[in-house]
Formats: structure tokens, C-alpha cells, sequence
């Protein structure tokens, strides 16, 4: 039995479009197998083909803006701007790995020669370079169609690692999986490559995520969503005949904090620009600012009162599909009845998939008969807590591991304690700013701290590659049968440590 | 009610020396409490004050030399020149991660100054440095009482990151552990550092194991040891609330190839090489070759008519405690009976935890039947497997992940697909040697495949620090908000990658 399946309009809540097939698990299986036969010879591509890959699938995907921009759109309504600029983040970022990748960085290539009077024995010839781990399942996230999804971070650092991909596809935007998914196949077909080498699984069935993560032939997992289902994905692959290791970004309550001097300067500006980031792509961002902890003082009350009034004038586009607003709706009203809570809403919106922006405010003594309130509502929502200005430390200290912290702050504010505890907590600590942007750059860290992820690493920045690469030394041996990394003529030209000096050169 | 333990004489199975109290719960608590208390502290040392800590420890370990080398020869029945070198090894370990640290690579700073025509929007100060997980907690191994043991490569990794550790004596080595980390307690107080930086947990009962991977205050397991305490660990810090990374190093089968080519140019030669590597340390090593692959042809049998003359001559030192006696006892014996298996043994040996090498020979068809050929059996045996020339690379597709694997092959021997399967299954592939030594260099990889390694990292090397440190990004900071690593001014003078290249100065 083929069952099928249709996008949906978020504004309408109707299914719109062709008819999209469950794949079945023969044929999950199929893309795979087809996959895992592709990896030897796309890991031994050299760095100038991995990166001319790169660029061709950036290529590809570019000249599939119009008709992208288009289809998204309708598939999760979020606004041109907004998509137009999702769309270049993604292809630029395939760029920079394309760079990254031709200087050959990735390789980490340490080369110790051998040496008589090493300690405590003589040393041996020993070079060391990553290779890429194999195929990696990668899943889609609703709420970046484009940067987090079939070619988004994810998939581009496997691909710049030289592992091939299977992606699972999200229902949400269906079609525009489709177009991406065409425009990779295309580039990596024009450079020689094989189609297997990124297959795309399609599907409502969450079975498919069990498929994908059971497969023997899968050596990592990429994985962009929310905690419930990052829990799941990292208990099946721990489970596992061989254990494989799943990079999991969950989510992630990114905790504002702002002194009572910087709201002396200006609470007006900051309540504006913290509900703006707030309501960014109707909330639906994991780096929205989910609490934002202010003093309990006039100049708290100042900010409040500005909240009050400038969210009375927003709206926001509807959610990406009717689980998201399901959820959202069902959660606002389980906060809204805790006690101890004020709530604060902004134009309401029915059509489709509508919700109305919803703040909570609450003392931070009343959090402790509520957890909910410390954990991440997906959509136009956060909390607001108050608390003494003496007790920001201990607040901060309470969190649990985010993806982001920021702290508002004027020059005259001692808070290196506080900015210790949001480094501790936190991959990226922003002063005097929001956390709804990612620039992708080499010093971009996302990720690092339970519950937000599951591993040390980043999943966005150039350095997400090492996620998809692991180290073999090879010890004394012959040139001909070393990686050419390795090799003594360094025919790639790649930049090395050899004997602790940095080189470009041959040996 | 309080119970003691004292260490083991192997050569005669009697207790000897100080009764050593067991641990309670409340006692291991108050170490992790006190521990975790100095973690801020001691992560902000500076690299220069880092390295003369380590440099400190090492030359107090240093001084302990003489007493050291008595006792443990005693507690281990592990010969002079073996101790010797292995303590070099663990008093260079600790030196040369002074020397990485001070250096201030280990931050692997990276910082992306503000860029208005940044791609998709204009890029903010970006600046990302490495610092210190927290709390570690190591778990020591018997069969390297220096270089695995209290002041191992775990313990010097963790502490060279910045991480205070709480230690699991070896209950194997109890006064080797007592001398090693009143070492380390001088080194530390000798520098102003506190002693409860470094604590030690003694006792038999397992349950010291669980009270240090659930405690809150750990972020991280370092463990060298068995796959059936290993997979525990994991299994423990998997559930924990907070979930933490366990550093695993569970032992691996090491497969070494013979070539034809190689065996005909000197098969005497490389069996007496095999068998003195396999019996190295009464086989108690990690890295001991516990399966030599040869061909099934008149080489093969050259190799074996040496293996079993010289095998004959040969006695070990008795195994480290009664447990590992034990378990190679009854896998021998197990083995012994399987079909289709010849035996050949050394000279026996059976005062006090005295064996007698054994060696299994069997065809690549018959292991099927009998899966423990497969699995890593510590003390003095190997199983040799024999199949023709043509198989090689499908028995090394077979072979699950390894720390490493080995290859013995001439010139003219055409092996690129087998190397490129060795390269694929373990973290160091080694031509024409034996695997039973491990360099302490930037270029060495020891693990990174399970069931070898529960992680993609290097248990052994420079690069084991990474293990402990996780980056974490500061934007648009306040100068004097930042680390130090991190600072325009570049205090510490450290090498930092700025908006791509590398430099030492200032900004």
C-alpha cells in the first residue's frame, strides 16, 4: 500500500500540490546502500574537486532561487526578506566550506618524523590526518527551509567532510526539499559525482527516522530539531550493534539578562528590540530569546511597561504547520493558568495555522512551582522574569546548558561572575545584543552544553566539519600507500605541522 | 562499618603492606564537592602558571622514582626496565603538555572582527576560544600503573585543559596510587594550587565507579580499561539528567597482516617479533596484537614452525591480579575446546597469578562458529588466523573498530584496498611493525572506532586535551570582559587565528 502525502498552506491549513509517495523502508534502505557505495571514492576526492563540488551545488541551488523563493513561501509563509536571506547564508556557506575545504585546514595534518632520542623510546615516523567518517544521516528542520535543511549546515559540512548524505526530508516544505534536493544531485553530477551520493528520504511515517538511524551503514547522525526527538535519535544510535555518534542541536531557552543601568539608559529601545527578536520569524527561531530576566525595579517596570504597549501592536505570520501551532496553542494555555503569572498578548491571527503573540511574566520565586516556564514553547512566546538585581548570578546559575546567553550591560556594570556563569552555560555569550542572528564564521560556536546539544561541537561555523571528520595515524610508512595528505611531496600543497613547525612544502 | 584492602604480591598471590580503608559514599562526595570547588580557579590559571604546574607535578613524580619503582615492581610484578620507561613516559607526558599549554595552542582562538559587507548580513565581533569542561573524572587502569594510572595520560590531559580531577585509584596498584598522588597533591601546593584540585577515590567496591559518573559536578569521564566497565559508564552518563561524555578506552584486538611477499623474505624473523610483541607485558597491553592474519600457504607455514619452536622457550611474569588471571584462565580454556583449533603454548608458569602463554591457530572459515576468537582476551596469547592471501581485505572488512591495525608487507606488494579497510577500522595503521608501543607525540591517534573507542578523540597524544575543552564564542564583548585568550590586547601572547590569519599580537 503507497500512501501519499501534500504539502500544506500554513495561512489556510489546506494541502496544496502534487502528491508526495511515503517511501517505504525497502526503499529508505535502497538509498543507503546506494549512499554507502559512494563513499570511498567521494572521501578520496582531492581538496580543489571537494571544494569545485561545493560551488557547483551552490551554483545549482542559486539558480533555483526564483523558483524556491516562490514555493517556500507558500510552504511555511514566511516572508521574502526573510527567506531571500536564508537562501544566501545557505549557499554562501557552502562557499566557505568550498574554501576551507581547498586550503585543506581539515585535514589537521601532523607529520612527526622519526627521532632516536624521543622520550622514552625512539620515535617512530607517525602522520596524522582526518578522514571523512562515512555516511552521514542528516535530518531536516522545519524551521530554516533552507540553512538547516536538505542542504543546509548539516548536510554541507558532511559533504565538505567527503562523507555522503541521506537526508530525511522535512513534510513541513515538502516541495522545496524536492527543488534542493534536484539542485544538489545536479552539482554534484556535473562535477562526475554520483547522484547516490546524497540520497533524500521522503515521508510523514517517523519510522523513517528509525530507518535511517538503525542502518548499519550510517556512521553519524546530523540532526537539527527538537529535544524530544534529538532524545530519541541519541537513545537508537546508543543502542546500536556499533554506537554512532549523533550531533544533536535541540534547542535552547537563550536567556537575556538586562542590569537595571542599561534600562536606566534605555528600557524603551531594549523592550522593543527584545520583543522584535522574540517574535523574529514568529518565534520560530532556536536562538529566540525564550527568557528575559530584568530587575525587579522601576526601571524593570519601565521596560514592562513598554512590552505592554508594543506588543499590543504585533502580529505574527502563522506557524509552519498544525503540530508546531498545536503545541504552541496548548502550551500557552497550560503557562497562562500557572499562578503567579501576568500575561501579555499581541494582535491575535486565526486564518490557518494564526496564533497571537503571548508574554508571560513572572517572579522568578514563582518559576520553581512551574518548570515549564524554564523550558523552550516553540513559537511568539517568552518569559519574562523578575528578580532582584543582586540575584542575576544565581539566576543564570540555575539554567541548564543554551545554545546562546546575552547580557545587557553599561560600562559601569560589574558582572564578570554573571558573563562566567553564561560561558559556562552557554556556546555563544552576546553582549549588548539579541540572539537571533548566526553569522557563519570560523569563530561562530553553536552548541556545546546539555540539553542544547549533544556534543562538544558546533553546528554552525566552518569548524561544524569536524564533527564528520575523525583522526588516523599512519606509522612508518610507505609514501605510495599513505592518504596524500600524508604523503612526503605534499601533493595537494596543504598547509602541515611537521615536527611542530607549520609547512606548505614538500618534506 | 569500616573495611580495608591491601595490595597483592602477583608472584605469590599474598596480601602485603598498609590495610587501606575503602572509601564511603560520603567520603567520595565531599572529593567531587571539594574538586568541583576549585574548578573556576584553576581554569583561569594562566598558560605560563599552567605549564609550571604541570612541570611542578612532573618533577615531584620524578622524585619519587626510587620509591616508586620498588613498590609498584612489587604491587605489579612488572619488570625494572619496564617501570623505568614507562615512568620517563608519564613525567614527559606531563612536560609536554607544559610545553603545549604554555604555548596557548590548546585555546585554538579564533577571532572574526566586525565586517559590514558580510554575507547574509553584516557580521558582528565574533572571537571563540577553547576553556575547560570542569570536573573530570578518571578511572585508572591496572596495566599501566604509571602511564594509565592516577597521573596517566587521562589525568594530564585533564588537568593540562584546566579541569580539576577526582581519580579512581587502581585497587591492583593501591600504594603505587598513594605515592603518585601525593606527587601531584606537592606539585600542585608547591605552585599555591589546591590539593583538593586532585582527588583520589580508594576502594574495592564497584559502586565507587557509579558515585563518581552520576555526581552533578562532574562534566566528564576519562577511562582506560575493560568494554564491559567502559560500556557501563556510558550507559550510566547516558542517563544521567544531565547527560556527560565518557573518554572511553576499552582495549581492541590490534590484527596484524603478513604478506606472502614478506613471510618469504623473513617469516623467522617476524614470528619471533610477533610472539615477543604478544607477550610483552604478559600480553596486558591495549595495543598487545591479539590476532596475526597469515596466508594459508608454505609462508604461513614457515611462520608457524618458528612461532611454535620459539613459543616454546618462552615464560611470562605473572598477570597483574587475581581477576585478570582468572578471565584469561577460563577464556582459555574455553577457547581450547573449540573445533577446529590448535594450540601451542609456552612454558608454564603458575606461582601465585602465573600463566602459560598460549596461542590459537585457526582457519578464517572456522571463527564463524566461534565468535570469542574475535574478542580481545588480555594476557599472554594471540589467535593466528589463517586464510589465503586473496582474503586479506575481506577479513579486514569483517573486523569491528580497533585502536589499531597492521600490516607487514614488502615493495611489491599491491595492498592500497586492505590499507584503505585498516584506515577505515581503527585510529592507527602501522606498516611493517608491531603495535605495542605508543609514542606521546602531536602525530599519534589512539582510538577514535568503537568498540576500540567510545569517541572520535585520541586517548594518548596532545590532542587528548581537546577531549576536555569546549569552545565557547563571545560577541561584541567588552574587552575586559573577555578571557584573556581572547583580549585585544593578547596578554598571554598566544597564537590566534584574526579574520583568518594566524598572529601573535595585539589586535
Amino acid at each position: 500500500m503507497t500512501t501519499t502525502f501534500q504539502a500544506v498552506d500554513p495561512t489556510t491549513g489546506a494541502g496544496f500540490g502534487d502528491a508526495i509517495a511515503e517511501m517505504s523502508k525497502a526503499e529508505v534502505d535502497s538509498l543507503i546502500t546506494k549512499a554507502a557505495a559512494t563513499a570511498k571514492d567521494f572521501a578520496a576526492t582531492s581538496p580543489a574537486k571537494r571544494a569545485a563540488i561545493l560551488r557547483a551545488i551552490a551554483a545549482q541551488v542559486e539558480a533555483s532561487r526564483e523558483k524556491l523563493i516562490e514555493v517556500t513561501m507558500r510552504e511555511t509563509a514566511l516572508p521574502n526578506g526573510r527567506l531571500t536571506g536564508e537562501l544566501s547564508r545557505t549557499v554562501f556557506q557552502l562557499e566557505q566550506f568550498a574554501k576551507m575545504v581547498e586550503s585543506g585546514t581539515h585535514y589537521q595534518a601532523v607529520i612527526d618524523l622519526p627521532d632516536a632520542n624521543w622520550v622514552p623510546a625512539a620515535r617512530p615516523d607517525i602522520r596524522k590526518a582526518n578522514q571523512a567518517l562515512g555516511l552521514v544521516g542528516i535530518f531536516a528542520a522545519s524551521n530554516f527551509p533552507f540553512a538547516f535543511s536538505v542542504i543546509g549546515g548539516d548536510s554541507a559540512s558532511a559533504l565538505a567532510a567527503g562523507c555522503p548524505v541521506v537526508v530525511k526530508a522535512h513534510p513541513s516544505h515538502p516541495n522545496t526539499c524536492r527543488i534542493i534536493h534536484e539542485a544538489v544531485v545536479a552539482g554534484l553530477v556535473s562535477e562526475g559525482i554520483s547522484a547516490d551520493a546524497f540520497g533524500m528520504a521522503e515521508g510523514l511515517n517517523p519510522e523513517i527516522t528509525h530507518w535511517i538511524a538503525t542502518a548499519p551503514a550510517v556512521t553519524a547522525i546530523g540532526f537539527t530539531g527538537s529535544g524530544m526527538v534529538g532524545k530519541i535519535l541519541i537513545d537508537i544510535c546508543a543502542k546500536r550493534a556499533n554506537p554512532i555518534p549523533v550531533f544533536a542541536e535541540m534547542g535552547s531557552l537563550n536567556p537575556v539578562f538586562f542590569t537595571p543601568n542599561v534600562l536606566s539608559e534605555k528600557a524603551v529601545d531594549l523592550a522593543k528590540a527584545a520583543m522584535d527578536s522574540a517574535l523574529l520569524g514568529s518565534g520560530q527561531f532556536c536562538t529566540k530569546p525564550g527568557i528575559l530576566v530584568i530587575p525587579s525595579d522601576a526601571t524593570g517596570d519601565a521596560f514592562l511597561t513598554e512590552v505592554e504597549s508594543y506588543l499590543a501592536t504585533l502580529a505574527v505570520a502563522p506557524l509552519l504547520n498544525k503540530g508546531i501551532a498545536d503545541r504552541f496553542g496548548s502550551a500557552i494555555s497550560k503557562l497562562a493558568s500557572a499562578g503567579g503569572i501576568k500575561v501579555l498578548t499581541g494582535k491575535p491571527s486565526d486564518a490557518g495555522f494564526g496564533v497571537t503573540p503571548t508574554v508571560f511574566i513572572v517572579d522568578w520565586k514563582d518559576t520553581k512551582a512551574n518548570h515549564e516556564l524554564l523550558e523552550e514553547h516553540f513559537g511568539p512566546t517568552t518569559v519574562i522574569i523578575r528578580t532582584d538585581y543582586s540575584n542575576f548570578t544565581a539566576v543564570a546559575s540555575a539554567m541548564e546548558g543554551q545554545l546562546t546567553t546575552a547580557v545587557h550591560a553599561t560600562g559601569a556594570d560589574q558582572i564578570s561572575d554573571l558573563v562566567d556563569v553564561l560561558a559556562n552555560r552557554s556556546g555563544r555569550v552576546i553582549m549588548n545584543g539579541f540572539p537571533t542572528a548566526v553569522a557563519v564564521t570560523a569563530a561562530m560556536q553553536h552548541g556545546g552544553q546539555w540539553p542544547a546539544s549533544s556534543s562538544q561541537t558546533t553546528s554552525v561555523g566552518l569548524d561544524s566539519i569536524y564533527r564528520f571528520l575523525r583522526a588516523v595515524a599512519h606509522q612508518n610508512f610507505r609514501d605510495d600507500l599513505l592518504p596524500p595528505a600524508l604523503q612526503s611531496a605534499n601533493p595537494w600543497k596543504i598547509s602541515r605541522s611537521v615536527n611542530g613547525e607549520v609547512s606548505k612544502g614538500a618534506l
